[in-house]
């Protein structure tokens, strides 16, 4: 069995935009504290912090006082430079463990890890030049897309191609960046599953959320997702698969098209997940807290859901209700931008 | 119609207990950040704020500064020193009010004042000295409570006396402290209803939760409390009552004896209330953030239930269950003494 982490622990975090903040609000119920480590002046998360260390990822010596001021360390999202990690590896605990976070870091790796285990990912290719693109564009209908194979997120470093004439302004467009060509996949809907495993192996999900996108960016989950059962337990049997074959302790957020042939993975995140924010107000334990026991060797919670939710994405200077009975979770940014999450919101009714 | 602190404002709390602690954490939900006042070094409420003062409630200079970095200030517990007050109010608004407070420091005014509005409370006799216990018992009968007016809470401050003789022995143990003779009331059940009011003058209540007490300190509450609908209602009606009398702003706990004769008020506290921690699972906006949107002039949540709830107080060394689908709140105190409030935990099903 895994130690647990005492109360009165610190959990390490890399990272301190929402996620982290949340994950630190989690973490206090538990009676464990938080350090932010975050290159970014006056985070949000340092406003629910204990400590926070404002310093670059190349700082090795701030890396190693944040290290040693922390019991185990995990992280609010996943492009976090590789020397950072190879320090604080040899230093504390880190979770989910590298594997997971090399996997998917790189689209490609991703979804060669993801048929390596019998799953079904949007056709693709590798593309590094233009010629890569132009023979790739022969198999892989238009229309589809241009990605950067990392560092991509929100619809960040993502270009749609209509027809073959745009190939090299597509290509342009990425600068030399190493990507991948993804064919559109027919849907029905996208779901996601907010899965968690913890140290002892043990596996527990949340029902999935169905989710819309406008503009590449989430809009709304929804929970209950119109599922049939056995969409519903294939969803979640995948997803643990994928848990169990990184060795993965956190919560990893699943993305899966439904199709007229099966669930299709479109795409994982190794980290709290914002499909999963409805969980704050849809379950006793949450998205947060459940990956804070992950990583602090707890328990984990069953995923229970106690009500429906309908989560809706804050995005840039949308306007959101302060009225009664929404479940209001703002970031508190100081700057508002287009497209930059400000928080979202919950509503919750009874559970069918 | 009340100005709505905008979001990225800061709460000033007076008190860094568990109730500040969970006031700043519901205070972020809403983008709001808190800046803690508290005597005693590294307060639990401090590892979820945004700013932490440690300093007496006797440095001027300190709660000059702790006033300027704050929009408003409010407290978590209502044994605030009255200069201090004075001090802070002359700088920002503080809520719930002086008279609020005022009324609930003092155990006989504070039933003097639930008598002006018509409302029962139990037989009691304000006590100086000796003399006046002695007379006191001739028309309060024993077994009954001997308690100082001021500064107690959890039982403290309270002697039981269970036949006359004991009179002297209790009256001492007071050292001279100004006292109130309480006479027992014989109830079916103690219940208590958590109510906010805002700055537009709406109230909006919890329902009632039914109340344990062991060794003079909360055990358990039960939502829903065994209520009859008029029960309920009255119990409800009652609160609402108190807080409009007071032009009370926040959310106020009331403890009620259930008796055949109708509702008895055991006592009101002016802040959040331990007796409302089930809403934190129980509740869409718990009595925390009620609280936040009270007294930074936002709309109310309604206070509606989505589950029923039974809180539990881990009290000194009580053991928790770290297991799954309980709701764990842990308050990060260092030290572990008997008697001494170390966290809750909620205890969730269906809503009937």
């Amino acid at each position: 069995m895994a130690e647990m982490l005492p109360p009165g622990s610190t959990i390490g975090i890399l990272g301190g935009g929402q996620l982290g903040r949340m994950l630190s609000v989690a973490a206090s119920r538990l009676g464990l504290k938080t350090h932010i480590f975050e290159p970014a002046a006056k985070p949000p998360a340092g406003q629910v912090a204990d400590m926070i260390t404002t310093a670059g990822y190349d700082d090795l010596k701030a890396l190693g006082r944040f290290a040693a001021s922390v019991d185990v360390i995990t992280y609010e999202f996943e492009n976090i430079p590789t020397a950072a990690l190879d320090h604080l590896e040899t230093l504390r605990p880190i979770h989910p463990n590298r594997k997971a976070l090399a996997t998917s870091q790189d689209r490609i790796v991703e979804k060669e890890f993801l048929q390596s285990l019998g799953l079904k990912v949007a056709p693709f290719a590798q593309i590094d030049t233009l010629n890569d693109l132009q023979s790739a564009l022969k198999t892989i209908n238009t229309p589809c897309i241009l990605k950067t194979r990392r560092f991509g997120y929100d619809g960040k470093g993502q270009i749609r191609i209509d027809t073959i004439t745009e190939a090299k302004t597509a290509f342009d467009a990425l600068n030399g960046a190493p990507a991948v060509l993804e064919g559109f996949v027919v849907f029905e809907r996208e779901i996601s599953v907010i899965a968690a495993r913890n140290q002892n192996a043990e596996v527990a999900c949340y029902d999935p959320g169905e989710n819309l996108h406008q503009s590449g960016i989430l809009h709304t989950t929804s929970v209950p997702a119109q599922l049939s059962m056995t969409q519903q337990t294939d969803a979640v049997i995948l997803a643990g698969r994928i848990l169990n074959a990184l060795d993965y302790i956190g919560v990893m957020g699943v993305e899966l098209f439904v199709t007229t042939s099966g669930l299709i993975v479109n795409e994982i995140a190794p980290r709290v997940h914002n499909s999963g924010h409805w969980t704050q107000n849809g379950c006793l334990i949450d998205q947060f807290e459940q990956h804070i026991r992950a990583v602090a060797g707890w328990p984990l919670g069953d995923g229970q859901r106690h009500s429906n939710v309908v989560m809706t994405n804050l995005i840039g200077d949308d306007t959101y209700s302060k009225d009664a009975n929404i479940g209001l979770h703002l970031y508190g940014k100081s700057a508002t931008r287009p497209g930059r999450k400000m928080g979202h919101v919950n509503v919750i009714s009874a559970k069918t």
